[in-house]
């Protein structure tokens, strides 16, 4: 049965590259022209204002690598800074996103006890339902492709988000070693038996996933390993064959095509599937990174990606 | 120095209250007359109507119980749920708690790696950095007094959040022993040294916490153990001393007074301080519970929180 792996696989087959990118705006990185323009054009609030700059910024990003990777990742931690205006911004850039061909991952590494999990499931990759006078009407809220999710509660907060996986066709990232410093203070605790938390968490992760694996060998239950551990990322790859990986941590954060090639692999064993990389800050600011002016902000976010694309590439 | 923890325990005298009414709106339990006025009143859309009746909903709540209860803690899934419009109506209902003198703790168990977690830290207590055409304008996204937050991440994604504490007397309640059944997954796990996870996690939270422990014994931060697990949350007791504890799992999720009790204490060993009891649907859906018309679940609500308050007071 085809499920949100495929459509991962598909579309990295598709764009020929496994890197995702991460929309993860700052308002002081927004190029000024777009800030002046947003307060121009409305009479919006600062919020609203900041987050019409941001939309545009999105789009132009979008616009510029939307034929060369397959997925865009949000973080929502950046809307919510700007309160509901800011999470209007984050809903019409995933619709954005999705009408361009892209795929969407909602990083909100969320996560409660069941039925509030449940609420959660609907909110990010189901549907809500509500009313028109008597009448229920049903409308999807943010209609993410995929979601991050936190495995603190354990397994009654994961079972509603797969139930609506399996409803609507849409996947699930569950935070396992997550590529910052302090990474380490619970996730690398080592358990009686000798194992690390880590691979606790990468056991489960994988037979949360095993009654939903998909046509090219990979479960819509996936995995955030960094690309900053290695090391823990090779065990992990060993641990969960049929995990895709989401990586974060390439780039910005210190991790090099080499640290990511070990998250590569498992699923039916094609080369260049079982993982995507994410890049934000390397992508989304790189006028600053390569001297453009800020007017280009959309050409450098290409550039950035085709030089990575090439970095991915020797790796593996 | 004055901490939240000081501001939350002079609420808890001043109410004669250590309990939390949990704001989880679920629409099918707003009654159908404010469906019908939210409908009536505007040519919103169905996510608009539903996050009016909400609101409407929630005031009425608010001024049921206000002179009853130090705090209030909308969950906010239950919000994100109606999209950005379900986030305008948390912004709102956070206000107006704020407005009739009630302590606001946003239940939204977020967290990140540091940049991230400090966009987090922001928006919900701290400041947005905006413009208005040349200059910078500061304001805050949603303001809550308290927010609770996940410690998968570690020291990391704890940071940003005690420092917006201490810029703006606000609060943090971290995730230690969860309410739900699967909470053992990983919380129960046993270390190498014989410690289980959630002793770990609470010896942690006792030294994040250490250096910011204010006038009545308490630090601004605080934990939240399940009044489900009642040995667990005893054990936690005396590894946090100087911690506040948010207790959920009360009323519907099993939690009993007599298993709620041995959260309390710590601190300066005053009677009823050192935890806030949550209650959600006990207390919002209390018009059926007592067999009320919906028309009064207002009164219903505060019928149930004096008998809480009644429960409460005689078990410890």
């Amino acid at each position: 049965m085809k499920n949100f792996a495929d459509k991962l696989v598909e579309a990295v087959r598709a764009k020929g590259s496994a890197i995702c990118v991460g929309l993860d705006p700052r308002l002081d990185k927004i190029p000024k022209f777009l800030k002046m323009k947003a307060v121009e054009d409305t009479d919006r609030t600062p919020f609203g204002a900041a987050a019409s700059a941001i939309l545009e910024f999105n789009k132009g990003i979008i616009d510029a690598v939307h034929d060369l990777v397959p997925v865009v990742k949000p973080q929502i931690a950046f809307y919510e800074i700007f309160g509901h205006e800011g999470i209007k911004c984050y809903e019409e850039t995933l619709k954005y996103a999705k009408k361009m061909g892209l795929l969407t991952i909602a990083d909100a590494k969320r996560n409660d006890i069941g039925s509030t999990a449940e609420a959660y499931a609907q909110a990010f990759l189901g549907e809500t339902v509500l009313f028109d006078g008597d009448e229920e009407v049903i409308m999807p809220a943010f209609d993410a492709d995929a979601v991050t999710i936190n495995p603190h509660l354990g397994w009654d907060g994961i079972k509603p988000f797969i139930e609506e996986c399996r409803k609507y066709e849409k996947g699930i990232f569950i935070l396992d070693k997550t590529s910052n410093p302090s990474s380490s203070d619970l996730q690398d605790l080592e358990m009686k038996d000798g194992k690390a938390v880590y691979e606790i968490i990468g056991h489960l992760i994988d037979s949360w996933g095993a009654n939903d694996i998909g046509e090219n060998g990979y479960s819509f239950v996936g995995a955030v390993t960094g690309a900053t551990f290695p090391e823990q990322a090779k065990r992990l790859r060993e641990i969960m064959p049929n995990a895709y990986f989401l990586v974060p941590g390439y780039g910005a954060q210190g991790g090099k095509a080499g640290d990511v090639a070990v998250c590569f692999g498992g699923g039916n064993g094609e080369k260049g599937l079982g993982a995507i990389v994410n890049n934000s800050r390397g992508i989304t600011n790189a006028y600053e990174i390569l001297g453009y002016p800020e007017e280009k902000y959309a050409e450098a976010a290409r550039e950035a990606v085709m030089k990575m694309k090439m970095d991915l590439a020797g790796a593996f």
